[in-house]
């Protein structure tokens, strides 16, 4: 357990803000560094924005950049931070086409920002899930691992569960 | 990752509240199913207080108590809140005399009321270990998770690091 | 002091909440017992939700429902919560009309729910200005307190200032 | 109300820390500065520490100095932040002393850096009144403000009432 792990930035609810002129949510800096200083985490970690976007408007060529960047890294341990709108399709694109490493998404249902944010929590069991597993792409949330081919979003209760009943 | 988890509270700063009559820190309820509302956690859990204690005044009844309710409990993946003081020993007694389980002891350096604490981090990485670690007792703190053998408390530095260069 | 005091409820940036499951800011209840709550505050007062609306939305008739509410109301004492972004015109369509009351109105430019909110800080300041100050009508903003009639939002700093020098 | 205001701290609970190495409360710089720029405060003020202690620790001569600054400090408004033990006594000393200034103790309950504090919405009112009452001594706590052979703190509720009914 002592690699150092890349944590890929991507933006997503995790790290909006609330922009008090306009009263818009927005990005500015990702909080990822703050989040880990707060966990007082003493985990290695190399911090790289790859982009601030809501991922509604994650484009197929910005899933090629993710994909890219992690095959190209030296690491083996990678958490992707990701809006969990469509997070299982960028899983899906990472599953696909990378192996040897094992990459976990994570985000949040609520921004780092507010008082009831779940970033904190879902940070942590990423972290831990990354250092743990084994090869492979998986989602992080709601406190459970799911494996890329098997994740799906309920968007109704917000929730991410398995595909297939287990 | 569908099995049942057991979490015992047994107390720690991770709990303390502040007596605003007093002006003293003290324990009331547990903390533990309100952060895993915020964590928006769907892990099947089942939570039990065993005690709610500063783990300095934790004696080696008290710990014979855990190791019991360790042993007795259905479950095999067992996450203990635990003062960090004394985390190790706790880990120790449990680590000696317990097989065929996964037991992850975790706390936090800043009680969950103060907006500066690490609890929320904490409880995502045990979670996340208790689930994926083999058998074995293990403190899961700073993000990492050290087995029961080899793992200190810094604290003057107020970090867990493991006993041996690795 | 130890009359009662009136709040009117109408929105704005002070209530909003974050939709987890649509990322959108939008209303529910009112946060202004929680508020009272948190500040320990022991004025006596009776609230009443008026509307729940941002107040860029406010019609005219939304402000003449105000203005009829803060004149029958027994209390001579009103703090109205409003959206900073017209609450100049809402304070002068009271200033203009209604006599023997002191009316503070006051609001945020972060959500109470947001760690960062201005909130408590302004609610504390409308509640003391109400019930210091002469008839009038006022905004509390910023720690200060202006007249209906020299009062004004610079949007690009996000505060709020006298027309005239002073 | 555009005098400038002097705000002297002298500690209580309002800045109170945690020390997450020893697990006891502490005092370290004070938070006012913080606090009034989350409240997006643009009162003009002028902050000066004069003691960082509990105020049960406050002696005599700790209470003639705050009396002898607020003589001679330029400003006629003045905030004391203070402890909630002994506010009443040093609000009697400066009553019994200080002519042609309003000075306005204040304090909280729980520390600002807890989630639960009533710290922001107390100052909120503090410099509320400073900015309205007449000459005089106050205390302001609990949304009310007292005047200083008028105000009593109720140990065993936590709150501050008139010693005489009104």
């Amino acid at each position: 357990m002592s690699e150092r792990v890349r944590i890929f930035v991507t933006g997503g609810t995790f790290d909006k803000e609330y922009n008090e002129l306009t009263g818009e949510l927005f990005f500015q800096e990702t909080h990822v560094p703050d989040m880990l200083r707060l966990g007082r985490s003493h985990v290695n970690v190399e911090i790289e924005t790859l982009m601030m976007i809501d991922s509604l408007q994650m484009t197929g060529q910005d899933r090629d950049r993710i994909r890219d960047r992690c095959r190209e890294c030296a690491e083996t341990q990678i958490v992707v931070t990701h809006g969990t709108d469509t997070m299982e399709q960028t899983a899906a694109v990472l599953g696909q086409s990378i192996a040897g490493k094992t990459i976990v998404l994570t985000g949040a249902m609520v921004p780092y920002t507010f008082g009831s944010s779940d970033g904190m929590f879902n940070l942590g069991t990423a972290l831990a899930f990354v250092q743990t597993l084994g090869e492979g792409v998986y989602v992080a949330m709601n406190g459970k691992c799911f494996p890329w081919n098997d994740v799906h979003k309920d968007r109704e209760r917000g929730i991410f569960e398995a595909r297939h009943r287990r």
